[in-house]
């Protein structure tokens, strides 16, 4: 099922600004019984990276009642994507008129199942991210970088891999925040710089306090992170997973997964 | 008009990875009584392009064949964009079976008409291009850093911004390549880093012995070209232009431009 605009339909404008030149945001909710978990988080993270790239954010409501039409009452994916419209101008955003709603409901992928493992293996990618403070953080359109990374591996065995960035320091996964615990404190990496800030990491950081963790921005290389007590990588589709290995590297277990998994679900703030 | 994978067709499936995440990558080509100028150029460079993101290149005898027919006779532009396919299944290239061909012919924009000034304004872009070592020169469609350097000014006058990467070194213009000559030598930026290798580049590069200038790849700061014989810009829709004043500053004029211009249009090579 897919709305674009409002209405059913599969296709969009071939001169769609967000195919000529990834300019748009997009979205992946994680819909049960066809309706958004963490919806206002979503939200938050939408306005903000429709504000860096000057775009029009669409009444959330709006946006809201469509994800739910496509859901249908599902447990599913519901994936949100708005780019700046149509026009074969050149760069200049110029003034496209409405932004472009694709709105569209796929099914859970089975590593989102209740049953996936709670442990999974990661491996450290060799492509690096390129610093670009403007775009840091932003669920943009422009991926080439995640899938020239997951092209690396096709191993199913291996669910995600790690990225650096050009300094040579944790960013996180391809599709995925990266978290680990040492001597009580939950450490992420600063997104400053490269990155993109997900709404699971902002539900996190601000459930830490309630499980008495302190929490903290840091520049790490690898290295940093095969001495901590935990390492685990969260996305809105697969809340909290454990890394147990890194490439040939066994992780430690200290059971703060399950506890910041569950965090996540409380609908505290 | 258009095509699509062949087909007369406007719009393309909302699921394409090229609206994704950019997968994929473009050529602009100038039509001249409806066939491309230079060609095998634009070829060579969509070959080596979709080389880098391990795409499937289709056969250059069809391109040419959709890009003569949705011209049709005419003056105008072709933009070519070619996708990695249709699949909601996350970053994994995978295998979405073919390549998405997207032909569209598009009019002549006011600044490719023959009667457009030859010496143009540019200003510098506060924007840094960041570095992508495994991206740098080809021309894909993750271009939220031009649009965002593009969108600094709306000042009609200025034509053009030029870019400088993170270290502070030129890169070259939203949409075009930069060049300037000095003491014989003719210099470009080098683009290992970031930015987009044009056809149009690499034209006057080979035309430059012709013309009795040495070539040489640079990494220089803004102010190295102030003090330039010429500083020009070009791309295959305005060849070879002029950059008479750079913000405040005028710029020298030594008669390059012309020379240049005219040996991109020789087919030696």
């Amino acid at each position: 099922m897919m709305r674009i605009n409002g209405q059913p339909a599969d296709s969009i404008d071939a001169r769609d600004r967000g195919l000529a030149y990834g300019d748009g945001v997009f979205r992946t909710l994680r819909m049960a019984n066809g309706r958004p978990l963490w919806w206002r988080d979503h939200v938050a993270r939408l306005e903000a990276d429709c504000a860096a790239l000057a775009l029009a954010c669409p009444d959330a409501g709006l946006l809201l009642e469509e994800a739910c039409a496509v859901a249908d009452g599902a447990d599913c994916v519901a994936k949100l994507i708005l780019t700046r419209g149509s026009g074969v101008r050149g760069y200049a955003p110029g003034d496209t008129g409405a932004v472009t709603r694709i709105v569209m409901a796929v099914p859970l992928p089975p590593h989102a199942w209740a049953d996936a493992p709670r442990a999974v293996r990661a491996r450290l990618c060799t492509l690096r991210l390129g610093h670009q403070p403007r775009l840091a953080g932003v669920k943009h359109l422009n991926r080439l970088e995640n899938v020239l990374a997951r092209a690396e591996w096709t191993d199913p065995a291996i669910f995600e891999g790690l990225l650096c960035d050009e300094a040579g320091m944790l960013v996180g996964g391809t599709m995925s925040n990266l978290f680990w615990v040492r001597e009580g404190v939950l450490c992420t990496p600063e997104l400053d710089r490269c990155g993109v800030a997900g709404v699971t990491r902002a539900r996190a950081l601000r459930a830490a306090s309630r499980l008495g963790l302190r929490t903290r921005f840091e520049r790490q290389p690898p290295a940093a992170i095969l001495a901590a007590d935990e390492v685990m990588i969260c996305n809105s589709l697969i809340g909290m997973r454990r890394v147990a290995m890194l490439d040939a590297a066994e992780l430690g277990e200290a059971g703060w997964r399950e506890r910041l998994d569950k965090a996540l679900y409380e609908d505290l703030d």
